[in-house]
């Protein structure tokens, strides 16, 4: 099923997926090389030295068993004693594998540069490394997870998706396997952490691990310890409402141990303990309080205990202390005393470490984490060891909140990264779906990397599933950044697809998995209500609808093409999100309509409630086929998460229905009619209807919409009184076929240049007359807007990309991050460490052309990504000026007054939701035709979408209005 | 049917109806004094001089009609010629009638200090007043209009309602008609104009006219002259929107002036022409433009044309100028500019007036009416011609704007009001049912008559009906304030129901009409939403549903008591409105419940989804009844206009039913929770249930719902672990029997003084466990709270009427207007002329009694009127003090920031909506226990409703908490 030879050459170019063991694979029969596996022969057998530490036995068995899901046989796993065959794997830790250390030392594996590094491994082709053997492909780590990660490498290499269990993900077939001769190194990762947080796992993850495996016991963690080393994610905060790691199942804690899982806690379960022993026990404690003010011995006993249980079992132990349960701390009357509290805990909390551990607490990896609330400790000049790291929470939302300071880097504990993916709190929650496009993760994780935030990150992936996507895009980053820049993410993509999907499909499938993310971003589907996307105007919850209607069409075209053992991680990981969210995209809109036609009094608003009922309906049925059907129920729950009529922060109890309403019908015959631009109806508004002004600029068409009123409509024509008004008939946006949509256009070569004007009149049971105006541009202003952004009339967007010039200095300038944000791609600056820029005459800027009807004071949005100011000291400004007038520079305005609250305000809250921000800006141009607009840098690592430009009052719509074609 | 004993008891200190007349005239059969009819033999005949006024005979012929709906047989009005009958009434104007002089002359009538009067008028028993008759009945006016009321007076006297065919009142046939013998004097008004806007007609008014009369036509003009007569209304500014009263019938303004109406045309209809003739024919005049700085020649002629077509007919001559269709004056580019332009109008028009008529401009009445925007021009310092009545109006909402100053009150044209019972515009409409309480408008119009302004008082009255009680009133108010004190206004509605349906149940409508009214005031009909009524916090939606229940068992008792041809009568004028409003607020509260209820995933909410459309369609039935059935369908159109699902300003195009959601049904036999003051639900909300703390000083109960959330429920124990806990099962609020509630009370005997917590345990497929609070007084805290307001727990209300002492100051005084606002009375300053008090320590005050469980900060919110500072230079400012600390004053803010603009700002667009402006104070005992809180007068004319207490969050309601029971 998959075309080796086109991967291959998909993928050459990928520092992911194309390792160099990767690279090195020969399926060709008869390929030379070491020979894995060939078709009539035992696979080579798998040696570990039975000194060798935990966990790298375990990744040897995993790989018999893929050379056995891909050949058909499994590898042997050779036992102490067995006798060696000719071809054998040797997998095993370097100074810690005699059999390695032997050839090592004997000259015949060379391990240079390989000890004493982190996670790090070579594969070697050996010629007769032991006596009786022929050639071993030995595997080599620094350490432990260097060895299994290189166990599991060649897995990958030989076509083991790293998902193959998790998403179904079909194994291809092959009759032979060979490694080409030669020495391949990999490793260290950037960041020495990567790691996932298994969070809010009510109802999915905790319903669906009860009815598989009988809770969160070692089988699920086994399970998900497999597909962490495949991913190389080697760090874990287990889930942790409801259940508590180490006491759920005694089993947990070793496991994760001999499997090389680095274990913590999340960022308010200090001390290796779960907040469940705290609720389930903490009468026990002292006085019960989780108050270190008030019950100090009883805290501490409970954090004690969780050092003892967890002895010498590798994890990063989390300190600090916050409230009962993911709240704030209970203050103790000041910031200062709570200061002071805080660094007496951290103080107790390291004792408690050096007591238990039996030695100092600066050489146990610990890490205090600033997530919402915290901040303001740090802020206030709370001391912490320069051994912890400082790890820095994101907005939430997948915002960073801080960066370190060049001054900070230094210290020894480092700095992470807290990022989410998946939230169950302020400022929302987003729960059910991914909506996290890779473009958006990598510009701001490429500022954790650039700015020096490496030693852990660390994702909150929620129910794990279905963020399939994302967590391996993040962890790949968090391996090797450079691997991923911001130009080679859509390659990154189609290579992730063709692992999953192979590579007839692979782009084609990239395309869906990237827009149905980017199609969320642009709100998560948790915040979209019936007032969302604009009705009136731009014709835009119509177009957002559209787009989504193109996804759909291209799943079920892959998915009709895809064999059927592909078809459940199809269904997984690309048809249900794009049904379910195009699905959810219709609802919302058909609710709007069925509000707007109500108070249009349409015939069909009733038809619209149906249609929310049905699209109601449908959502569930989706939802049971991943649940119920999907893989034969393998994955039941996994998608009970509610996600329709959000009231709260909280996700509601239940789905709910999109509410709709119900009209009396009007008299038979009756007929209204409602313009583009406009949420009134006619017969019935008092001011008689105008249709927006369309000039030969802009090239838009407008449209009249007419529909019954009653059970039926008297014939209705739709006439102009001006020969160069073109109507065509077409169905209205909705599903009764009696709503009538008239498109109106101009035949440009048959009106005189200038305003001029007609009037359509609608003629049914009554007769209603609009206006419209229409501007042809004079010859001089087709000649100066040649090329230039804007028209004779109305609001219009600028696409970031869409300058003329891009003008750098020093160095730095503005590059598109491609696929980023509303539009194809946004626009930051570069390299993103840059230093600000305070003098806009200096600044790398970009060049806009644009076209102005007329002279006199323009509104400038620049529509910004709701990134947060980072670096402390730089206020995220960037300057505008037009032509060679001084330019203005403006701040954003975020965390404004919000910098000082928890969730960081009422307005950043408004910009996550929308996931854009508008900085206003104005304009005066002196005269009317063609002006330069210049954008300035003035700090990094800002992101510009779009620049929306008007004159008075921008008509209500949620992106504004949509980029033209280019004049 | 009617009881005349008991009616004459129940009338008698009545100025309204229990005229002198009245009062004289006698059924008992055989009862003495000048008999108009009796049985058996021919009545009184009706003689007016043929050479009397226009108007006079029409009444007269009227007159004779209701004798014969009395009696069962008309009176013969004698013509010329016609012999003279032993019995005759004669009805004739002072120095217009030669009959009636010659009487007068002869010394046989008295008619001594008549001359000159206006509208006034003498009954006047003569013996033997010409050759051959006995005794005549004389009714001699000082004026025709003065000889018309007096013959209408005598129907009123004999038992015809005014309303008889507007309302269908049916009339009491009596054998016997005795008017006393003797002298009685009547007039003048008040009021010299009493007037009223048939305003926004389309679609009740003119669907009504258009379909029993073909139009507004003189057939339908005739019908409202005679009402208007028979309510002494002289005033009129007809229908306008489509309709232009002297064009659409040429007899319309013939009839008027024959009638002895006084003919305008509204606010934006300057110079007796109807706006629609402007908008049909605008092309004739100039340029076409309603422009007079660009289209002077062509408006001058459009206002000459009027003036000349009015001739000599008695009218009051609309003068000014705003923009084209009741919007604001197009701007000549400054407020300066715009003073001038306008004083140029007037000029011009005075001119034109003074041209036409051939008089003296200033011999002619006038009026300006500052309406809306207008009052810009006006405090701009706009000259306007002393004789010109300046005519205020109000916020649209009923809420007057501007008085007199003190300094202003001698200017010769006077001061006139216009107000609002019917509004098409903003801050928004109503347009379909009264919700205008009477002791509103007699606060506000009050107020008008004591600072004088009592020229002109007109009220917009939308379609005329279902306005006909304060109509009525309004009108009443204007003939003689004095006969309405604040304290007789029930009464007053007593007698009017009386009037319309006879003794037996007067008391009983009368309560229907005022609650009605009342309620609906609460929040106009057209402003309720689901949002509006909290169902979470003080049980207030199933509140406001209780008292409009009791309305509707209490309004269908009397109806299934009255007779059957009073039930069309009854049913126009209570029990529709009653049945309407009563379910339209059900309706709201079912789509409330069917919203909260999917949030809190109850199986119900399917339920009230129902319900919801149960009661959209009734609403219809009523509506159709009222239409189509009531009075054989003779009010058809009457009650079209839409009122449910406003979104704007303006009525929606049909009625929008509350949009309802639906949900997934839970697993079978579970269950959720909810408790009294959360709109949560358990299991599932994140914090555990806490419910609202309980004292034995405010002795409030408190609840928990049970509720299936599957097809199923497994049973549910509600149980608590303290015996002091009470539990009380009960049907909850919602139409599902499934959902129950349990009450919540303590048994304060059982439980010991201070602070006592009990947890309520609910266990099915499922436990949750609610936290009790409860607070027993110590017997020093009973000791200190007898008979003083407060608990000790939760905000708390004390009604402006429970204050403890009253202290009077010069004579100024806070006294109550019964039956006003929320609760049973608000309390205003009388005199409502008196002035400021600028210092507190002088000032009338209020002293309550209240009890603070604990010393520190409250807040006191004074719920007020939203009425506003008619008073240039007075802020409507009040003083609240505690005990003996410093009063702190504080000015209502409205109109505050809105001051400047046409509507008053979007604040008191709220106030208004809620009917309601809250003034934020604090107070801070020094200690727990009694204190006093005094209100001290600033200003006059505020009027205070509420005081509501609480230490913090006040929990989200309409009202606030309910006003308690005295402790």
């Amino acid at each position: 099923m998959l075309n080796r030879r086109e991967m291959l050459a998909a993928m050459a170019a990928s520092g992911l997926y194309a390792g160099p063991v990767f690279a090195a694979t020969r399926f060709t029969p008869g390929a030379d090389g070491f020979v894995l596996a060939s078709r009539g022969q035992a696979p080579a057998a798998i040696l570990v030295d039975p000194q060798d530490l935990p966990g790298v036995a375990r990744a040897a068995r995993d790989l018999a068993q893929d050379i056995g899901r891909v050949c058909g046989k499994d590898a042997v796993v050779l036992h102490q004693g067995d006798r060696l065959p000719a071809r054998i794997v040797l997998i095993g830790t370097l100074g810690h594998s005699p059999l390695i250390d032997k050839l090592a030392a004997g000259g015949r594996l060379d391990v240079s540069g390989l000890a004493g590094q982190w996670e790090s491994w070579i594969t070697q082709t050996v010629a007769h490394p032991f006596p009786g053997v022929d050639e071993a492909l030995v595997i080599v780590g620094s350490d432990r997870r260097g060895a299994i990660y290189g166990a599991y490498d060649l897995s990958r290499s030989i076509g083991i998706s790293p998902w193959y269990w998790w998403a179904d993900v079909p194994v291809s077939r092959r009759d032979h396997i060979a490694i080409a001769r030669g020495r391949h190194v990999q490793g260290p990762p950037a960041v020495r952490y990567r790691g996932i947080f298994l969070n809010d796992e009510a109802p999915c993850l905790s319903s669906w691990t009860a009815e598989k495996f009988g809770g969160m016991n070692a089988q699920f963690y086994g399970r998900l310890f497999e597909l962490m080393s495949r991913l190389r994610i080697n760090y874990l905060w287990p889930a942790m409402w409801n259940n508590a790691f180490a006491v759920d199942d005694p089993a947990n804690a070793a496991l994760a141990d001999e499997c090389g899982i680095v274990m913590g806690t999340s960022h308010h379960e200090p001390m290796m303990r779960a907040h469940k022993e705290w609720t389930d026990n903490h009468q026990l404690y002292g006085n019960g309080a989780w108050n270190y003010a008030t019950n100090r011995e009883g805290v501490r006993r409970f954090f004690r205990e969780g050092i003892e249980r967890n002895g010498n079992k590798e994890a990063i132990i989390t300190i600090g202390m916050r409230g009962d349960g993911d709240t704030a701390l209970e203050s103790t009357g000041s910031l200062a005393s709570d200061v002071r509290l805080l660094e007496t805990i951290i103080t107790d909390q390291r004792r408690i470490i050096a007591e238990c551990l039996g030695r100092p607490a600066e050489t146990v990896p610990q890490v205090w984490v600033l997530f919402t609330e915290v901040y303001k400790y740090y802020n206030a000049g709370l001391k912490l060891p320069d051994d912890v790291t400082l790890m820095f929470a994101d907005d939430n939302v997948g915002n960073l909140r801080r960066l370190p300071l060049s001054s900070e880097r230094d210290r020894k504990g480092g700095f992470g990264i807290y990022f989410h993916m998946d939230m169950h709190g302020g400022p929302f929650s987003y729960q059910w779906i991914n909506s996290n496009p890779l473009p958006k993760i990598w510009e701001q994780m490429n500022l954790a990397h650039e700015y020096g935030a490496n030693r852990i990150w660390i994702a909150n992936v929620g129910d794990l599933k279905p963020l399939e996507l994302p967590i391996e895009f993040f962890t790949a980053m968090a391996w090797d950044p450079k691997a991923v820049d911001k130009d080679r993410i859509a390659k990154w993509t189609r290579d992730w697809a063709a692992t999953q999907f192979g590579q007839t499909h692979a782009q084609e499938i990239a395309i869906l998995l990237s827009r149905y993310a980017k199609y969320n971003a642009w709100r998560k589907p948790e915040q979209l209500s019936p007032d969302t996307y604009s009705l009136e105007n731009y014709g835009e919850a119509e177009r957002v609808c559209a787009a989504w209607d193109e996804l759909v069409v291209r799943a079920q075209a892959v998915d009709a093409q895809l064999v059927p053992d592909q078809r459940d991680a199809f269904y997984q990981l690309v048809l249900y999100p794009v049904l379910a969210c195009a699905n959810l995209n219709h609802l919302y809109a058909a609710a709007a309509r069925n509000r707007r036609f109500a108070q249009q009094a349409r015939a069909s608003t009733m038809a619209e409630a149906a249609e929310v009922r049905r699209l109601f309906r449908r959502d569930r049925e989706l939802r049971d086929h991943y649940n119920l059907q999907m893989a034969g129920g393998k994955w039941n729950h996994m998608m009970d998460q509610s996600h329709i009529g959000y009231f709260d922060w909280y996700p509601p109890e239940t789905d709910i229905m999109p509410a709709v309403s119900e009209i009396e019908l009007g008299p038979d015959e009756s007929f209204g009619m409602a313009v583009d631009g406009s949420s009134h109806s006619w017969p019935g508004y008092y001011l008689p209807p105008s249709l927006p002004t369309l000039d030969s600029l802009s090239r838009r068409k407008t449209y009249i919409e007419v529909f019954p009123r009653g059970a039926t409509m008297a014939p209705v024509t739709v006439r102009a009184d001006q020969p160069w008004v073109i109507i065509r008939e077409d169905q209205a946006f909705g599903v009764s076929p009696h709503d009538r949509r008239y498109w109106i256009d101009v035949d440009w070569q048959s009106v005189a240049p200038g305003m001029s004007e007609a009037t359509i009149t609608v003629k049914g049971s009554a007769t209603v007359k609009a206006r419209l105006t229409a501007i042809r541009a004079t010859a001089q202003q087709e000649r100066e807007a040649k090329g230039a952004w804007g028209g004779l009339a109305g609001a219009f967007c600028v696409p970031a990309t869409g300058f003329a010039r891009s003008v750098e200095a020093r160095g730095v300038r503005w590059e598109p991050i491609p696929d980023y944000g509303q539009g194809p791609a946004a626009m930051s600056v570069f390299p993103v460490t840059a230093e600000p820029f305070p003098d806009p005459a200096t600044a790398p800027r970009l060049e806009y052309e644009i076209f102005l009807a007329e002279a006199g004071s323009y509104h400038v949005d620049l529509v910004t990504s709701p990134t947060l100011e980072v670096y402390p000291g730089r206020h995220l400004a960037v300057a505008i000026g037009l032509d060679d007038s001084a330019p203005v520079t403006q701040a954003v305005f975020t965390p404004e007054a919000g910098a000082a609250q928890d969730f960081l305000g009422s307005r950043h809250a408004a910009n996550t939701a929308a996931n854009a921000r508008r900085m206003p800006f104005t304009i005066k141009p002196d005269r009317p035709g063609r002006h330069v607009l210049k954008l300035f840098m003035h700090d990094p690592t800002i992101v510009v979408q779009n620049i929306i430009i008007y004159r008075s009052d921008l008509p209500q719509s949620y992106f504004g209005p949509p980029p033209m074609e280019r004049g």
